[in-house]
């Protein structure tokens, strides 16, 4: 693994000629594993408080740590955590000058801005817990020759499943029926004129990888029509597995689908996709699941289709921004059944990425590279779905 | 199809010696569709109000009326249906005395009470649409002659398929976030402390008959530990196609289980069985789905439960009685994901029973048999589950 940062200053410090396995400027991280310097490692997840103690594999919050603080330490690093990331005064901006590697997650993000990368000095790695590394600025990232990289993999089977809960949740109407239950009430009729099997139902995604794909074949057996569209297609293997039908148009996709959802990385390509001309191309009260980010719909637009039932549910667990306001509209418009963002953080989830972020660490500080799709900028280059 | 009190009055009625198909009473119901006569329908149905008009597909609902007026109405029958059905001074009661067909359902079950069945001297048949008849007194049915059946199968996909929604909403614990959306808060970790994936986790059902086995093979790509309890073995092809384990043994399943799900009718001897003992035979936490009938439970064993953490979660759609008063306890308690009784009463479901109750009515009334499996009393005799 290569980084240009650390290159530079471990190439300052030291002059090796030991042999490079990563090309021009690799031979410098085994420098810098031979320096075996003391790193200032800085961590940002979502606070856990009363509920810190009451589980004792919740490694994804603040007190949790991701489990490493204990193995930093011996190893002689230094090892910082926070909750507290917004703001020139925020905890996070006073070790943003010195620290060398920079831990967040999508779950309670920390904004890393073209500003913060310069003014972050010495930083080297940034490092996702879980996947989506959107509240990255990359393009400034891979201007500064910094690597980023994720958990690929990590939380792809927490966020498929939740993606298909939200699904059946919309097609069936359930939280009509819940509401009525938790205030006394009891009009089956209120629910049922809306409720409908999910089987013989038009799916589509919007994105197959990882995570669509994984989604697709927990729907097979509903016996759904099922359809996908992103930039490639499968292997013919893998769509039969699946049964879901290619479709290259997006827009004629759309207008076949009772359901779609949103499986596409937040890339400058996505932003703003699904604004009121895409959502029209829709059928006329589609359901609507979103767990990729919520940066990808224009939040009018949604609104304004579930108000006029263009859309006739939304789902999802990701807002721009988050935490989402008090007074963010999503909150209060019809037919919704949002959450805040975490569908990827559940406790299994947590500890495939909590020990993903430990093995990157490790390979960091041994030199070595990482796993090749957890790259998102590597050494300043950009993966190619973010060109 | 033969049916003692039919065959009693078409037999004072007519004298014929037309040959019969259906053993030794088999003719008299060849004399009934001879004789042509009108008969009284009665159906109770959930009312739609407001709802009624907004899809053309709700036949479900009183107004809908399961679509078979014209059809009813053409051929000289006279078709009441009613929604108010409790008690002596009830619209249902006014007709007890002379109908000769009386359709129900499960989601606004009209109890139909060995007094009832006393009174109702020209009862025949009893029509459930839908699926599950224990809102009728079958001992008393049986006794009387009357032949019960329901639209096997009709709705068995729309249960399956709400029992998974309700697996995932409470191994993800999605209320919890979905009130914080609500209520203008943002706590990833009030929810991530206790939300977890499905994979990898042990789910049982209690009963693997049609619903049992729809839900296995839609849980099958989840890969999960399944395990199901049922009277009887799964042929090896289906065993093998879900993926499930066959537990003889009850109590032993319910100590591995992560998730039950009940899926047996409620007879005398399911009635109460998920009492304290059992619950305090399950895994501590265990999440708990029911969408079978509410009286399999013993209502304040599972408050009990919800309220110390025995059980983790529960959700379903079934209460005893129905409509829910509104102090049933299990509106309150904690980590519930309850709804009025609505799974099987999807536009889809709707459309099939509607469909099955038709077929069985022009069947009654050509002196033609049902579908066998249809039959929950014929002519008197109960269908072997219920003995």
């Amino acid at each position: 693994m290569a980084m240009k940062r650390a290159a530079t200053s471990a190439i300052r410090a030291f002059s090796s000629s030991s042999p490079s396995s990563f090309g021009s400027s690799g031979s410098s991280t085994r420098l810098l594993h031979a320096s075996a310097e003391s790193k200032k490692i800085v961590g940002v997840f979502y606070k856990a408080n009363e509920y810190a103690s009451l589980n004792p594999n919740f490694v994804g919050s603040l007190e949790g740590a991701l489990g490493i603080r204990d193995w930093l330490e011996s190893q002689g690093h230094q090892y910082i955590v926070t909750d507290d990331k917004e703001g020139l005064d925020s905890e996070l901006e006073k070790h943003i000058p010195d620290l060398h590697v920079l831990i967040t997650t999508p779950f309670h993000p920390a904004y890393v801005t073209e500003e913060r990368i310069k003014r972050a000095k010495n930083l080297q790695l940034l490092l996702t817990a879980g996947i989506g590394s959107d509240h990255i600025d990359l393009n400034a990232a891979a201007a500064a020759g910094l690597t980023v990289a994720e958990v690929t993999g990590s939380n792809v089977v927490s966020v498929a499943e939740d993606e298909l809960m939200r699904i059946l949740m919309l097609v069936r109407n359930f939280l009509p029926g819940y509401h009525q239950v938790i205030n006394g009430e009891w009009n089956v009729a209120a629910i049922a004129y809306r409720a409908y099997d999910l089987e013989g139902k038009t799916v589509g995604t919007v994105g197959a990888g990882r995570i669509g794909r994984l989604l697709l074949q927990r729907l097979k057996p509903f016996n759904c029509n099922l359809l996908y569209h992103d930039r490639i297609k499968m292997e013919p293997e893998l769509e039969k597995q699946t049964g879901a039908k290619f479709e290259e148009d997006l827009d004629s996709m759309l207008s076949k689908c009772d359901i779609v959802v949103i499986n596409t990385p937040l890339t400058e390509k996505t932003r703003g996709m699904f604004d009121k001309e895409k959502i029209a191309k829709m059928k006329k009260g589609v359901l609507i699941v979103n767990n990729a980010r919520g940066a990808i719909m224009d939040t009018q637009a949604v609104v304004d289709a579930c108000s006029s039932g263009q859309i006739g549910g939304y789902s999802g667990d990701v807002w721009n921004p988050q935490p989402a306001p008090k007074d963010h509209p999503w909150r209060y418009m019809p037919n919704h059944a949002m959450t805040p963002h975490v569908s990827g953080t559940t406790i299994d989830g947590q500890l495939r990425y909590a020990a993903g972020v430990k093995d990157m660490l490790d390979r960091y500080f041994k030199g070595e590279d990482f796993p090749s799709q957890n790259y998102i900028v590597k050494e300043g280059k950009l993966a190619s779905q973010y060109l």
